[in-house]
């Protein structure tokens, strides 16, 4: 299987357009706080939402429209800034921007899915995004990418987009996508804000599915601050205008197309660890030989998780004590004693754990690793086939400064 | 029952002596590095260790001892600096502790509490505690309590120790006890280093269960940064100096002791709490009418071990919904549309959630009550008959600066 970048992010499948504009929610005139996607054609769609029991009031809106559609979707209204969650009337303001922006193309309220991102717990004010739907639908464009990405940041520091094109039985496909850090990051059987595209033609039963499987082992593998937001979402719409013969079973075809999604979720996780809020470097952890699967992602997440261990990436401290420390307290079966970590970056790789114990190393070599911004910690567990890698990034003064004054 | 606060902290009960010294292990001559207690009578002996598996070796060897003894012992040995764990000879250094202690105290070497606190993965030098160990013994006092304090110290700013006296049957006893923060706690049917001594007369087995019930209920809902240490440790001494008739069965006397060790442990609980890695805040988050009472604690510590909740007690931003979102991510069973928040200090109580939502609230009297240093987070879930209390500290620039650079 082969994937080519290709640019055009969310808008590079056939059918799509997008637009993102500045209505007024944040201060600064010059960032988007407001973005659309939208397709020439019926799109099955598939999503996955945050399990958190506080649900933000879009996630609640988009799963009753999709339900009536049956999986089909049209368009995406989202907005930065506020998240409208735990208000008295998100459900209403959640409904009234998918009303406004159906009117607005021409569609039915139910084929759009609505996203918010911001602070959680503040009324949604409708009427910036009200009177700015117009100019929003009437901008849309094939290069409206970037001013989408951008209405979608909050306090990310690079916009986040990726698409890559790959054959389907002779015939040209492409999927492309956008996404949204960087804080409140910990997803649990969903995500942060993702919006993927593609002109695949798949039915929605195989879109859920091939959704659903890379979810677990792309957007939940990835930690920034352990805290699971209320308003994570993924979504995939699928418009069919590649030409492709409809995927409709687990063939070939599905294993190509499943494959080209992982590749653009890898590409945006993977930036969104990147791009933690506060984030210096880049952590990938990744174990093998783990009892099972299950076992080697949790203890991959435990160690990316560790305060303490992202504390010392940050401050390139080989304490490497506390990389064993997070293994030990994972919450899962296994025998510490056969355990083995490697910590490597592009300057090198080196050993620093033997049999769950501590092993003498060069720590000018591992001053070396540390000082690199991509960071890789590989723990052999030699118990069995179970593998799994999860993302990260170091814990710094600016996620404090960025976190202790969040709202203004 | 009436809980008299005392002087003497881990001596202030019948029996006890101790004592700390610079051996050497640390750098600055002025910090003790090296602590014992001792009791001139048997003690009955309780203990909890940590859940990691990654266990330190003087947990091993501890546990070892008291096997050995059937649950008796009368002398605590203890390091900073060095956690002696994760290395290849801990097992042997530990037991060496033990020996040498055990030597100049002229009892047996099974009779003593051995414990480490500091870097995990390095070779422990002996030499150091080998040389100090008769002038230690020597200098054993009925008022070293603050010498032994000093000695535990790692990254705690303020020693921790307390003591009590109460009355069971007419006389007089005691319990005190000493503790070690700061920093990689996350308590799991454990705790940081905690040393207690009592002169009751009390079986080892209600001891234990007298310990086992408080752990969970005072270190056990504490998190600094939910790191679970490798060391933890607390262990109770009962010297039964005081001469009261022997608790041998859980009648009015079990209680009252029971009573008097949840005072000295929750006071030593909050003081961890105050003095965690960079704090500025104490905080404690309450939590009633929950389902039953693991839920209760599940949702406390949900929040006290939220980063983003952290950060905005430090930056004393009222930004309410990252408690709300705390919740709801919470691995436990309750309908999060009963749920009602609020946030109070000495300067007052304002209510920020009900219904599971966000209200209204002045943002004045928000950030009146947030610029006091003891903050109260109450949750009333409206739903049941559980309840629990956790305690936690703010996020700072501080504590990321300490673990940046933790080893030199």
């Amino acid at each position: 299987m082969k994937f080519t970048p290709v640019t055009g992010g969310v808008c590079a499948a056939k059918g799509f357009t997008a637009n993102g504009v500045h209505c007024g929610l944040v201060k600064d005139p010059d960032k988007n706080d407001l973005g659309m996607v939208f397709c020439e054609a019926p799109c099955a769609t598939a999503a996955v939402y945050t399990r958190n029991k506080v649900m933000g009031a879009p996630i609640l809106v988009t799963k009753k429209n999709l339900a009536a559609t049956g999986g089909i979707s049209r368009a995406v209204i989202v907005n930065s800034k506020n998240a409208n969650t735990c208000n008295a009337d998100g459900e209403e303001k959640a409904a009234a921007m998918c009303a406004l922006a159906a009117q607005q193309l021409s569609i039915a309220p139910e084929e759009v899915i609505v996203a918010s991102t911001g602070v959680i717990g503040q009324v949604l004010p409708i009427e910036p995004i009200a009177g700015a739907m117009e100019a929003l639908a009437k901008g849309l464009s094939k290069n409206g990418n970037a001013k989408a990405t951008n209405a979608i940041m909050t306090t990310d520091t690079i916009p986040k987009e990726y698409a890559v094109a790959f054959e389907i039985g002779g015939v040209t496909c492409t999927v492309g996508g956008m996404a949204k850090g960087s804080g409140m990051i910990h997803p649990n059987m969903a995500t942060t804000l993702n919006f993927i595209t593609t002109d695949a033609a798949i039915s929605p039963a195989l879109l859920q599915k091939a959704l659903s499987k890379n979810v677990k082992i792309t957007y939940n593998c990835l930690s920034i601050d352990r805290d699971t937001s209320t308003n994570d979402m993924v979504s995939v719409m699928a418009s069919g205008l590649a030409g492709n013969a409809v995927i409709a079973e687990e063939n070939a075809d599905y294993a190509v197309f499943e494959a080209a999604l992982f590749e653009v979720m890898l590409y945006l996780t993977k930036l969104l660890a990147k791009d933690g809020e506060g984030a210096t470097k880049l952590i990938e952890c990744v174990c093998t030989g783990a009892p099972d699967d299950a076992a080697a992602t949790a203890v991959a997440k435990s160690i990316i998780c560790s305060p303490l261990f992202k504390c010392m990436i940050f401050g390139e401290d080989a304490n490497c004590g506390r990389i064993l420390c997070a293994i030990g307290y994972t919450d899962a079966e296994f025998d510490i004693s056969k355990v083995a970590v490697f910590i490597g970056s592009k300057a090198g790789q080196i050993q620093v754990g033997e049999n769950g114990s501590v092993l003498a190393f060069s720590e000018e070599e591992a001053k070396k690793i540390l000082t690199e911004d991509e960071i890789t910690v590989t723990v052999a567990m030699n118990q069995g086939a179970g593998k799994a890698t999860a993302w990260g990034c170091d814990l710094t003064y600016e996620y404090v400064k960025i976190n202790g004054d969040y709202r203004s």
